[in-house]
């Protein structure tokens, strides 16, 4: 499967070409085109801003103009967040990013273009494209720049391959005690609270202990926690039986 | 419905508080809380950061510790990227704003922290949530800022009240023709019609132009097409010559 290449058209500061580069490689993107970038190339201002993500901006292609660094691209996104008088399809992020999978699974070459910050993309470079990309903003403050409109179409792409869901995931690594361990400390607390004349008035009790137990099992306890719980009531109980003594 | 509170613990920088405030303006969040920042409060950074943002920082909750940052929120999500070895739901910011407007829509408060630049929130922070979000970023090149991270998390609020039509089908299967190619058949149009004195009145070339080079990137033509309309336009000019021999 061949990424996306993230194409930055004529950007202005080093510092939101580095920006950018490390909010691609954030979501593993790695494939980086810069069209007649505003102050030559390479830029010692994009490299220092890029940090660990310098490999992108070594490994970046440089065009003289948009027609050539989309040559081969069988698919172009523009991301734009102005709306255009050009009949063209406007897509959001998650759909486009869903588009360049389904091509790329495919052995398509999908290009993204990034306009340069004050302006944005020209309407000559957005005819160039098959789509417009618009995140939706707030119309009443849009103000993405270049690096963070980057790191949404990144975690957009990203965030299409995440399989297992995180939760499931931390649910499995956990070492959670066991149902009959959970059933013993309920029981445990069952017993002192019973004692303690707790569950009262008795035509009440049935329903408090249902819920009690519900709660035990709801609260996914480790196995050490369950440890604990039943620490604290020995604790608990040896304290009040010494003060009655 | 209450939006979400977005809750900066210890913040460093006056420009990070700004470009949070910019990025939640962006996807239309204004609760925000900030919990003892590092150089005192109000902050002319972050005001001037924030710029068109300014209000959400007038309104800007100020506390001194996380626990009464929280207090009244009915649930509480800690952004985190590290692991950890507390006992936690871990989940991705999709479930978490996903989890978010299903307790708003039910008129509960819920409040999102977000820790300090270069530490992130402490262990005694995270363990006074109720689940953990993590971005699911490349664990090679895990680098997102206070800025970023809020922007992403306001982006998923707000992504999911977008509903989007589904065009997704076929495109993938579809052999399109390489941008190259469409530039080719563009170049060879404008070509023949500009002999033909098509681009009239001058005045009007220009748009003209544009209006036709957008067409044809719009038109998603396949390799196939891009041939047939070669073939008819050649088979013209064949024909128009030969009529005036």
């Amino acid at each position: 499967m061949i990424q996306p290449a993230f194409i930055l058209v004529r950007p202005q500061m080093g510092e939101n070409i580095g920006a950018a580069a490390r909010a691609m490689l954030n979501f593993g993107l790695t494939r980086m085109r810069i069209v007649d970038p505003r102050d030559g190339w390479p830029n010692p201002k994009a490299v220092a801003m890029a940090s660990g993500a310098g490999r992108l901006l070594d490994h970046a292609g440089l065009f003289p103009d948009v027609p050539t660094a989309i040559a081969d691209c069988d698919y172009v996104f523009a991301t734009t967040a102005r709306g255009r008088e050009l009949v063209k399809p406007v897509v959001t992020p998650e759909r486009a990013m869903e588009m360049a999978r389904a091509m790329a699974a495919e052995g398509k070459k999908v290009g993204v273009l990034f306009g340069p910050e004050r302006a944005g993309l020209e309407n000559e470079d957005v005819a160039l494209a098959n789509a417009i990309v618009t995140v939706p903003v707030n119309p009443e403050f849009p103000s993405l720049n270049l690096g963070q409109c980057a790191l949404l179409m990144g975690y957009e792409w990203q965030r299409q391959t995440v399989t297992t869901a995180p939760e499931i995931m931390g649910l499995a690594r956990t070492d959670f005690a066991q149902r009959v361990d959970v059933e013993r400390l309920a029981d445990h607390f069952e017993e002192r609270l019973d004692a303690a004349g707790f569950f009262f008035p008795p035509d009440k009790s049935e329903n408090m202990r249902l819920n009690l137990r519900n709660m035990w099992a709801r609260l996914n306890l480790t196995r050490a926690e369950v440890q604990t719980f039943h620490g604290m009531l020995r604790q608990i109980a040896w304290m009040l039986k010494k003060q009655g003594e």
